[in-house]
């Protein structure tokens, strides 16, 4: 049975006023309410409230990984460098990474996601098939030096997650393994209380092939997703694809065209009347170092984090002056995809087979028209890289998608063989040979979804938690004097021994209006009050959400509330 | 309904060679069996096994501390540099902290203790005497970067720790908040079945008055202390205090004598024929710059560890050739407390004033006999100094002290204002004036804990742990074929729906003599058998530390283990 907690003694501090530097919802009530207090830029300190939902949390996770046979382990934080060299990510992790070294002079890091040490211990501790399948996870602290943490406890740069990896010796087994989390993480999320959306995701610096987020929608959020009104499709915007039908129209041959003063989009499609739509972008950037022009349509813009997400790992940049000395066939400009045999070619699906375009025609001041996808130029690479917009078409049904905000709460990957292969991780096979495991990765931000669950459910009068995460069951206050006071102890008391968990506002001088305002703040699903009729043991039970009040007998009370 | 824990699933890999590297019991089993594994020096990955011992731990502690109405918070690891700045405590602390800056350049450090966080939460959430007293704990990971990281988890730099802290407007208050954590204390080391000593204290770097330590006596421990076999006095044996009864004897006149080649005490005790506790050997250090002599009986050695704790925050330095340089009164190798004005005098208790001493009469090759204390010389302080000797007297009741070595598993503190002076930690008092805060700090190590049950418990065959802190309360081997390992896995589901934490060891292929070697060393307190008599529905319980075995049926069996 735990024990009632008196908001006489607990360490909770109220705040009227929103936090100056607070720009989101959860910021602003997690610290009013006494939830969390800022350490340093993007660290927090959990204080006795914030502290209790983060464990409610922690035990539904731990309870979901459990059931699909996670077996949990902890992992350090402190990590030598020497294993992330053997994966490329102590350099490929840039800023982002805490770098620091012992006493000795020996390089450490803060572990950003335990990929490659869990791969040297899957390395140790398993040596043939009959080892594995395996999924290990953990509930741990991690790192990453955000250049802009914000938004409260929702980007932060020290912040709890559970991080877990599946190890399995055949692909059909990582497909299982990656089912059993994406259903775990739906139970999870579903207990949580928390509106979530599963969508695809590019999986990015992590390497691999399937993957998917689940996403919390919430105005606060980072990430933008499409959701199609009209089916069950939804994904990041890095994972929007464009499906173009091939045209089969006739065009007439390409025309040059003496444009002088047309240095934009705008000012070519003003200058020869067609919308910008009609033309042909063509943005030169080096991959690697060697120059590559992308083409899409010119009322578009190319998403340069996409583009870097599908080459990776290769690396993208601009071009810059130097990059044309001694490349007369580059026109600055005027660039375009018909004749520039020496350049590789990358373009948006909407750049289809067959489509016509005005487009640069490689001479200063002149354009192209009726220059034809197919017949005037070949595209080397189709990869959707344009930033997606409200409305452009599903993918899958094509109607119009819907842009919207949300908090990335979890995501699954398919690795497969890439941490393997840095390490060598082979295990016996069944005839004797060694094979090569394949790995899955799987995050869920703990921390974080504390900042989702607020964002979804706080209200104008403060946070509002779901019953199996707020920091008690119910919030017992006690609205006058004595007589109040000792009512509301007792009613405490017995609910407390009827296993439930229990705050009581019994604080000595402090009026009944300010105790009321603080409850709605602190978000406990449920408050009892101990007021006007506490003579003849009624109390008055208050729904935080809907706000509907009732006037009940203690013993009817507690019955109601024990159900 | 916990699940049933299956060897063939659990990624446990037990190994029948100890590590290369390991020196301490704790060491060799932890890793032989599968709890830990070393990731780099001083710092441990938590593997199945341990992570579920180090929970159990974790789970004792927090009931523990909640019980005395201490509030879990959970604060960074990763900390600003000017909270260490204002406590004095970053350059204090000098290699032992590890330090890193972050991407904008700004220093930071990795928590080895939170007094300062702390202290600035509670001067941010309290500020009346009405917000008092207030006890807050986390149980969190530590840094500390060890010169030499040794024995296993039991040195780490990077560790499991409970730290609590009390905040009181009165000594009063101290003085409670302190007997509340003393006796929490006590309950959590007799939950967890370890063996125990409280002793006596000096409180070093934390400053402070009262502090204790909670000791578990074990081979492998760092510390030295000492216990009575009389009575019931234990102490660190820094805090060891020696009680001289003044001698009231009268002595012959002081009288110089010639004793050229005499530089050591052994050459001067065999030149005079006197045992070395007759002379008194003074050595000279520098205290803060300035030149002290310190005064002990020649049989003696000073604990210059000792002695840097009671003059701290002073520093203490050995003397070098140049301190001599100016300074005709101080004759090197012949230096006696007589006439030795311009310099303070500090000595052992055992130099009581009435008693007589040979020692150096501050001329080169010449010493004195009859030098007494209080007729020839005077003591400016007298302090616990030497290095404490096997059958030294208990100060108590004067029997012989008997020196032992232990792990340190617990310390608490009455640290007083020193952190409240240095944050200006004030609250309004009752009378409407500011109040300074005195705190309490107290520790538990969650990680070393389980050395010091892996050391205390363990036995020739491997682990051996208390039922509470073990990985699973009763461990099923299926011995034999088919039949055996259908009921182990029956007789395991039945115990595990009875309540009980359940290991199987059903791996196909794997010989009951592997398995029985395997269940001893993973130590898990019962070990039930399906073995030669399955077929009659007949199993064998055994006691892992007793080794006595019975053979039950399978409902005794149940019935026996739920009880």
């Amino acid at each position: 049975m735990a024990q009632v907690q008196r908001m006489s003694r607990l360490m909770v501090k109220t705040l009227r006023d929103d936090p100056a530097d607070a720009e989101t919802l959860n910021h602003k009530l997690l610290v009013r309410a006494g939830y969390v207090r800022r350490s340093s830029a993007g660290i927090w300190s959990w204080l006795p409230l914030g502290k209790k939902v983060l464990e409610n949390i922690t035990r539904v996770v731990r309870e979901e990984m459990d059931a699909i046979g996670g077996q949990e382990v902890l992992l350090p934080a402190l990590l030598p460098k020497e294993a992330y060299d053997a994966s490329g990510r102590y350099e490929e992790y840039g800023d982002l990474l805490f770098r620091l070294k012992d006493r000795k002079g020996a390089d450490y890091l803060l572990g950003p996601t335990h990929e490659e040490i869990f791969t040297q211990i899957v390395k140790d501790q398993c040596t043939s098939y009959k080892d594995l399948p395996v999924i290990l996870y953990q509930i741990q602290t991690k790192y990453r030096d955000e250049a802009r943490p914000r938004a409260g406890v929702l980007r932060g740069r020290e912040f709890q997650m559970k991080d877990s990896y599946s190890f399995d010796t055949t692909d059909e087994g990582l497909t299982e393994s990656y089912a059993l989390h994406r259903d775990a993480y739906i139970r999870i999320f579903e207990r949580l209380g928390l509106d979530h959306r599963i969508v695809s995701a590019v999986s990015g610096a992590m390497g691999g092939s399937a993957s998917e987020e689940f996403l919390a929608p919430a105005p606060a959020g980072e990430d933008t997703f499409v959701d199609c009104p009209a089916c069950e499709y939804a994904a990041n915007t890095e994972a929007v694809t464009f499906r173009a039908t091939p045209a089969d129209a006739s065009h007439p041959a390409v025309e040059e065209l003496d444009t002088p003063d047309t240095p934009t989009i705008e000012t070519l499609a003003a200058h020869l009347g067609v919308p910008a739509s009609a033309t042909l972008k063509n943005l030169l950037v080096k991959v690697d170092g060697e120059i590559v022009a992308v083409g899409v349509p010119g009322d578009r813009e190319v998403d340069l984090g996409k583009l870097g997400e599908h080459l990776a790992p290769a690396v993208v940049e601009l071009v810059t002056a130097e990059d044309f000395v001694d490349r007369p066939d580059l026109v600055r400009g005027y660039v375009g995809p018909q004749g520039l045999e020496k350049v590789r070619y990358i373009a948006d699906p909407r750049i289809a087979p067959g489509t016509a375009w005005v487009t640069g025609a490689n001479k200063p001041d002149t354009h192209a028209k009726n220059v034809v996808c197919g017949r005037d130029f070949e595209v080397d690479d189709y990869l959707d890289v344009v930033v997606v917009r409200d409305g452009d078409p599903c993918p899958k049904c094509g109607t119009g998608l819907k842009l919207d905000r949300a908090i990335e709460i979890g995501h699954i990957f398919q690795l497969g063989r890439k941490f393997a292969d840095a390490f060598q991780l082979d295990v016996l096979g069944q005839n004797g040979k060694p094979v090569r495991v394949t790995m899955g990765s799987y995050g869920i931000g703990v921390s974080r979804a504390v900042a989702a669950l607020a964002e979804q459910t706080a209200d104008d009068k403060g946070l509002c938690w779901p019953r199996e995460i707020a920091p008690a069951d119910v919030h017992v206050v006690a609205a006058g004097k004595a007589l109040q006071t000792e009512l509301a102890i007792e009613v405490a008391e017995k609910l407390s021994a009827a296993g439930l968990r229990v705050l009581v506002d019994e604080r000595p001088g402090v009026s009944p209006g300010v105790k009321f305002t603080d409850a709605e703040l602190i978000g406990v699903p449920q408050i009892l009050v101990a007021g006007r009729r506490a003579a003849e043991g009624v109390v008055e039970l208050k729904d935080r959400r809907t706000g509907e009040r009732e006037e009940l007998t203690v013993s009817e009370a507690i019955a109601r509330l024990s159900a």
